[in-house]
């Protein structure tokens, strides 16, 4: 095999620095032990690292076998050792499961305590197609079409330290083959005896028989995996993009998007961002499923309620013309609704322009005549009979048991902390809620009825015009 | 089966209109003649056109069949005929690709001929993931993974009406239980028979195996189209943009682009920007394969030479900092260099500052001293010693057999039409090529060098310096 193409791949596509130390995942394989042979000629400061996963009694045997194999090589190495069994049963995972995170596990940790600029794993093509043959009989996305990276972070296990796979471009019968020319004596294949059911059944039965219809059905589809990656990139630039120009605010808790600007994204473009709010919330996690996505897109354009479930407990609120995805109601942020500090009563005098918290304003002033074709539904704005009314009006939060009369209801008032339940506004924002008060009866609640005993009728003369206005 | 999904597909998907008549090509299968009972039960004004291939010697009688079912039905009905074989050895085609562009020559005649909207064709889902599992096979990118669509051009043979596919979304099992439910009598599963042996491989070994794998790969296969097709909208919308910050000009033989522009892009974006250059020459030609892509996208990062082919005759040429995608060297635009067209000697009196075609220019100054630091290899300026030339200077192309001292060759000339060809400048362009000349001498080739009599040196008092100005 020729060195130059790894030496290129080493430098160019993983990035990788030669004065500073790269740790490497030694199973003893053909795979890893052909990658420290090769990373050593290319003058690479490497620490090999071998995790015993005592899954078959002959594994001490082998952590003892690598170890000497590195010693007569030269170079450092550290071992750990795991009870995967156990680790899986004590945590409710898979064999598989257990030991790919026990595995991951022992790795960042011995990358972080070694400085290793990065964590180099084996995965060679023949690992990338099936991977990516997985993801097609799953009918992934993207995402999991364009298969592993040459280069790439696992920010659920460190924020800085990359995982690399110079091997990605090479065949495992090359990687037989470079173990013949350099003398190389593997353990034995771990990867093939460790491979679960489902992959082995796609190593030896599905792919050769895609070679039948295409002989050169691998190399397409590793292929294929390389343009998508490249066509991700510059999808996720344009996410990045958009997800800035439809975001409001972003918290741990939570994420407040503006509907109206989500709500106008060509289809693919709308799944991205909320497949990226799901993921920003759950620290960068990629796996989420098609129908998530689909509910959430669903609700998006066409809002039934005002709340669906997505993914992991999170949830999609609408909130004004806002979209929320947070875990329950209580992390919405108060700044999406109209809130004020002020537990006592404030005057009001027409004209007015009252600053609320977070952006939100109150306003109000005569108008005479009405303005034309006016439409009365908009809940950020009230027109009522001045002269019902006795100035200067107060703003204040609501007091316990207190009541109002919605417009339309004539004869008849409902308590407060009714309507609230009624209208679906979560229990933290309405105790700072502002009213608007003539003679301590409400007259308007702001971002939704006015009251009826001050409502407009032919007699009235002079018109008092309030407006909720939105950050 | 649903009637309202298909109604929807009709208007939303393939934005059909009831009062415009769409062609529905009818083979007489179970899925074209669901299609039509569908549409008809949708009121959509459907004329049914049958083509007889003339590959079995039971086709006249079938069409003859289909005939009489659309007289039943009360559609209007138009019919030909081709000699697929016969057809197939003359135009040297396999008898498939003969039978697809007969029959779509055969569509789109008669869908101008009776001004349809559309041309509906009964692709169904088994359809779609069969076709995206042959481009799997093939390692397509994503313009080939996401497989039909619901509305789609097909440019090459109409640059206006469209095709249209209702049943993508419809599993093939779901149409023959709507034959069954709606008492449909189809002639015979003509798509069954007609099937590459390919084809039909995928269909009866393949797919059923993947399913052995994942129950519903075929669904999932399917989704991924529908994701892949939705982010391809939103990547034709990025190169859309970027080709255009990056076109210089365009013109039936060629595209003009700057070199700079494209180099510094992402590798995805400036495939994807080749590819759409390639297709734009070629009339929306979508099948270009990844080794061109590659080629170009190698000759872009890293030119080596002047040229490389590309595909169906086009080549890439370097032209200064511009990139021309064209046949032959005959039809890159004149503009891509500098041009005069006066063939008469100018008088320049320095300094000057003088316009020639497509927004170049000479000018022309004296320098005492040298700015410090000026680097002597830019091929656009010149800088020469004022005190070994006679002014005013004079500017013209060249005459025949003229001669040229290029600096660093003391002693001796070269013909400059031997001097032309060594740097690869194509006849076009030499003929008005504008020099420089002092007695009759030739003091700079603007873009290329200066003569090597007038060079500085030591002694230079006077500094001539000449610029030619790109557009």
């Amino acid at each position: 095999m020729d060195l130059l193409a790894i030496v290129q791949t080493l430098a160019i596509e993983c990035c990788l620095k030669k004065d500073q130390p790269v740790l490497l995942g030694l199973s003893g394989g053909p795979d890893s032990l052909s990658l420290l042979d090769m990373m050593l000629r290319c003058e690479y400061l490497v620490i090999a690292a071998h995790l015993d996963h005592k899954l078959r009694k002959e594994s001490q045997e082998e952590a003892e076998y690598v170890r000497h194999i590195t010693e007569e090589m030269g170079v450092p190495f550290s071992s750990g050792s795991v009870d995967v069994l156990t680790f899986a049963r004590e945590n409710k995972l898979s064999v598989e499961e257990a030991a790919r995170k026990a595995r991951y596990q022992f790795l960042f940790e011995e990358a972080r305590r070694c400085k290793a600029q990065a964590i180099a794993v084996a995965h060679t093509a023949d690992d990338q197609v099936e991977t990516v043959m997985m993801h097609i009989l799953r009918g992934s996305g993207m995402a999991g079409l364009k298969g592993m990276g040459y280069r790439s972070n696992k920010h659920e296990w460190d924020l800085k330290i990359p995982i690399v796979r110079p091997l990605l471009g090479i065949w495992r019968a090359e990687i037989l083959l470079y173990c013949k020319e350099r003398n190389l004596t593997p353990v034995f294949d771990q990867s093939n005896r460790d491979m679960t059911y489902f992959r082995n059944r796609l190593r030896h039965d599905l792919l050769p028989s895609l070679e039948q219809y295409n002989p050169k059905a691998k190399q397409g589809l590793w292929r294929m995996s390389r343009i998508l990656e490249a066509d991700e990139a510059i999808l996720d630039g344009v996410v990045e993009k958009v997800w800035k120009d439809c975001l409001i605010t972003q918290v741990p808790q939570s994420v407040t998007l503006d509907h109206e600007a989500i709500k106008t994204l060509p289809a693919g473009l709308l799944r991205r961002i909320l497949r990226k709010t799901i993921s920003v919330l759950l620290h960068g996690e990629r796996d989420i499923g098609y129908e998530v996505i689909e509910r959430g897109h669903e609700f998006v354009t066409n809002p039934v309620g005002n709340r669906v479930e997505l993914f992991a407990g999170l949830n999609l609120f609408l909130v004004g013309e806002r979209l929320v995805v947070a875990r329950k109601e209580e992390d919405i942020p108060l700044g999406n609704w109209p809130q004020t500090q002020n537990q006592t009563a404030i005057e009001l005098v027409i004209p007015f322009y009252y600053e609320l918290d977070s952006g939100w304003a109150l306003a109000g002033s005569f108008l005479s005549p009405l303005p034309p074709g006016e439409r009365f539904d908009n809940p950020y704005q009230a027109w009522l009979d001045a002269d019902r009314l006795k100035f200067p009006l107060v703003m204040r939060p609501m007091y316990a048991g207190e009541r109002f009369q919605p417009l339309g209801m004539s004869g008849q008032t409902v308590k407060l902390s009714d309507y609230w339940i009624n209208k679906k506004i979560p229990r933290l924002a309405r105790k700072n809620w502002p009213l608007l008060f003539s003679r301590e009866q409400v007259i308007w609640v702001p971002g939704h009825q006015p009251a009826h005993f001050c409502k407009l009728t032919e007699k009235t003369e002079r018109v008092l015009h309030l407006q909720l206005i939105r950050p």
